[in-house]
């Protein structure tokens, strides 16, 4: 492919608005271009690069025994109302009516299609497990689609979904299917790819896995441990806090005029906010009903714990009702009297002298004994874990908290969807039972900005050889020199003959404008052709990564540039 | 792959709906499952079909300098506005707005957004020509989804778009698409398949191909001459009639009692339909103004050539008010007071005995010479052609009518949507002009059952072994007999290592079951192992279309099977 015409164009700078390195360098590399919010054309480039992760996907699901299918953009309103779906999914799912007035829907995930292909088809014990997948267009109304292709409305996913006839058939394949991730990412070269445990969130089910790319500008934020390797998502990740025994003190009413946040009565009372007992007020989205969390006052309350834990949806009180009995700034567990549901968070469990709300304005309890002064509680765990927090699993205070990109996700469904749809199976023992399944997401999209987050500089991505647009670029510096020219042109047919992938640049541009897109292009191999060169007899070959600085003689170049293009591929296939 | 782990379901019988016999077949054999009316799910085998022919659409694509791109599923209806389509184009488009509440339809065809990606781009003549293609999926919103993946709603398609600076130098891309789409049906083994003259319909622009596969079951008409190679859909085909000089005869009013039809006008007067003069009625869509059409008995209007010549969408009356001065029945030419547009078939020159209406009920006229009678009219060619008929290019009475399914088109679009979207590019001599663009599709469903429509017998598809699902089957007919189960799956290995797709069928049915099977599976080349070759120290080997059937021994099986594949697969690329 030549440079010159390659449709797509190299910008200086890009709106103020990609706020991302990856999207920064995909806009300004003519990578792709906004049609709406979320939603993207695709050059060339990016459109090779996504076909090379979807060979590696197909590969690697072929490998698990994965049967490629399809399942269609558009599907009936009926299908997602027997899973329950049509209505517990809000307007993340984009509807409409057909030009017969049927209520449609544009597919966002597609376990009731997979169920529907596999219903009345896999009818016997013996035709299981299977797994089937496709690559499709997806189309989610996203809110804040935002960060170039990390949170789109539309993109490219694989999607797979295995059935078996038991919880430990699907755990057998489900590790199959991890390592099987594992392989993927590494073969398209993302190099800080960890896998952490999960919320199921809309999915259904209970085990699940997020495939994290670490990078600080992901949206996720998550609990590992460098002692022990427990990794969990924060959405999930158990906070535990030792809080050793203190003496008792007896409760008491003190006055603390306009002192209403944590900071301010801890200051106020000279006393550190351990051993505070902050209150965090949320109601539940469908009666608008309170619920106060009691937390620790130096943690967080985490939200989709406390949702698992409520099984309802919640929303942070904007506001609190005068008539509610509760007084914003002063909520206190001693002598609340509020129609709301109180949680105690186990971090408060062991410590006998408390700071308090008083549940009058300017007042506040200290020595507060929860067991002493109100009784037997229940405590769970809704508190955020923390840096330095205790591990889980190992129990050190060693937690860290990393940001990262999710790149891909793998769920034990178990019969949620099969059991809703009423898709069954004649087992041995000759009776119906509903299947048990699992699902396993990869965004094309994403992953490709993720890597290109991670593996860039300033000026351009540094695609992996696996999935670059091109594996070589020919940068012919001086091509109104009928020598250079002959001589990179021969370069070109002598590596393509070699079925090295090259993209050629022929314009007469200046080097520096010619290496600047270059950079922009992130082809791993750099190979320069000039008047110097020629003169020298030589080609000066680099990588992009800028591991290697070298000149090959001209004769040499192809076979050299051809081996060492294979050489690189091979360390990302190992 | 093993036929027992394949999903699917192989059917002894399909219901009523399924009226044609790629339908039937496809249904059959498991290679679908509707979700919706038009809207299906598929399994592997057609997955594989589809991918293997979506690789050689690439190849052929990419041979012609296309550069690949993807555009989105969804699209702010604003980019449909800009070209006009939004409103021009009816209850086809699927259309529903976002959460954000911003319209947007579902792409049935990507002219806007291909105009949309170049827009900015290619600002220069130099840049010029490109093409850009993409295979994405596109939903349609069909009245009438039938005959399985011949007509449906959603369906998997390639479409590309040429840019150029100049009509000639778009008719010169044109030509080598239209090579390379002779070149992608040959190798995907359509075996009747025709470029024919179309209409350009919604698209715009003026000179278009359709390429036909013919099959009776094809919703097209097309008229085609075999003295010279003239090939026309027959919603543009010329209609030429000769008619021999007659002696002239007075004008007369004759009664006519109760003969309505051109039957029975003819009958009652003792002539033939070719002294007639028919008239047929139809209405403006939007204004519902009558149009009254004047042909030769003998032939019937296009309504395609009559749409094109007014200008107008109409539709035939399905009631005459009897204000509007028009008599059902006996309409004529003379003497008619009505408020229409009146429209002359060219059939009608040159005849100066005809029939024609009274324009009052029960009485027609004899002798009407319209030059005599009526004076100067206008004559248009808005005729069916007919069988027989007169060849526009060679002259010869050699018309045959065929019917065909379009599997492909290409058009010349002209400026259409450059203009009306305001794309422009800086031509050499330093103005502004809108670039002349192509159109380029193929619907890969479609063509899927095309194939299967033509390559086929009672009893499955003939794969063409280019897009087979796998390219042999295996058949152990006795795996539970050890040295049976070993030859066989000996023979799998050695197929496979030498990089054959093999289906292996090895479960415990009935030899006939596993053949019956094999025919709806339709894999090109057949090995069979059972107890008797073994005995024999034999494979037995028949192809799917019974042009071979012959015996291999053991140890030189997989070597001669090899080749066989390799040299049918050879005669395709050829």
């Amino acid at each position: 492919m030549k440079v010159r015409n390659l449709l797509g164009e190299r910008l200086k700078d890009v709106s103020d608005e990609s706020q991302i390195m990856s999207q920064i360098l995909m806009t300004k590399g003519g990578y792709m271009k906004p049609v709406a919010s979320g939603i993207y054309s695709f050059f060339m480039p990016t459109q090779r690069i996504s076909r090379k992760i979807q060979k590696i996907i197909r590969e690697e699901m072929d490998a698990i025994d994965g049967q490629e299918v399809l399942f269609p953009v558009v599907m009936p309103a009926s299908l997602w109302q027997q899973s329950g779906r049509y209505t517990s999914i809000g307007s993340e799912m984009a509807r409409f009516n057909d030009r017969g007035g049927n209520p449609m829907v544009l597919g966002m995930t597609h376990e009731e299609a997979a169920v529907h292909l596999a219903d009345n088809v896999a009818k016997s014990y013996a035709q299981y497990p299977f797994m089937i997948y496709q690559i499709q267009t997806k189309f989610r109304d996203e809110p804040r689609a935002r960060g170039g292709l990390i949170r789109v409305r539309e993109f490219t996913m694989k999607d797979a979904y295995s059935f078996h006839t038991s919880q430990a058939d699907l755990e057998k394949y489900y590790e199959r299917a991890y390592e099987a991730y594992v392989r993927i990412f590494r073969r398209c070269g993302a190099k800080n790819v960890i896998a952490v445990k999960s919320d199921s969130g809309m999915m259904g089910g209970k085990v699940s896995h997020e495939f994290m790319l670490l990078a600080d500008i992901g949206e996720d934020t998550l609990a590992i441990c460098p002692e022990c390797g427990y990794r969990a998502n924060m959405e999930v990740a158990d906070c535990i806090v030792h809080n050793a025994p203190s003496a008792s003190a007896p409760l008491k009413k003190v006055a603390t005029p306009g002192q209403k946040t944590i900071e301010e009565v801890c200051a106020f009372l000279g006393r550190t906010k351990e051993s505070a007992c902050k209150a965090v007020v949320y109601q539940e989205n469908d009666t608008d009903k309170y619920v106060i969390v009691f937390v620790r006052g130096d943690l967080e309350v985490n939200e989709t714990k406390l949702r698992n834990y409520l099984k309802k949806e919640i929303h942070p009180a904007a506001e609190i009702a005068p008539e509610s009995g509760i007084v914003a700034g002063y909520i206190g567990a001693y002598g609340l009297k509020a129609d709301a549901t109180v949680v105690y968070d186990r971090s408060l469990c062991g410590i006998n002298d408390l700071i308090a709300g008083g549940n009058e304005p300017d007042m506040h309890y200290t020595g507060l004994d929860i067991k002493r002064d109100i009784g037997d509680v229940t405590y769970v765990d809704v508190a955020k874990a923390a840096e330095g927090g205790i591990c889980p699993v190992c129990g050190k205070p060693a937690l860290t908290v990393r940001r990262g990109i999710e790149v891909g996700n793998i769920f034990q469904l178990g019969d949620r969807y099969t059991k809703a749809m009423g898709m069954t199976y004649l087992d041995s023992d000759n009776t119906e039972k509903n299947p048990i399944m699992g699902c396993y997401g990869i965004g094309v999209g994403r992953l490709i900005a993720s890597i290109c987050e991670e593996s860039r500089d300033d000026y351009g991505p540094i695609w992996p050889i696996s999935i670059a647009p091109w594996q070589v670029e020919v940068c012919n510096l001086r091509v109104t020199d009928e020598k250079v020219k002959a001589a990179a042109e021969a370069l070109v047919g002598a590596l393509e003959e070699r079925g090295v992938e090259v993209l050629y640049d022929d314009r007469e541009v200046r080097p520096g404008f010619m290496f600047a897109d270059a950079d922009l292009f992130g082809v791993p191999v750099r190979a320069v052709v000039s008047q110097k060169t020629c003169e020298r007899g030589v080609v000066e070959v680099s990588t992009r990564d800028k591991t290697l600085k070298t000149e090959y003689s001209m004769s040499a170049a192809a076979d050299e540039i051809a081996s060492l293009v294979k050489k690189m591929l091979a360390e990302l296939d190992a």
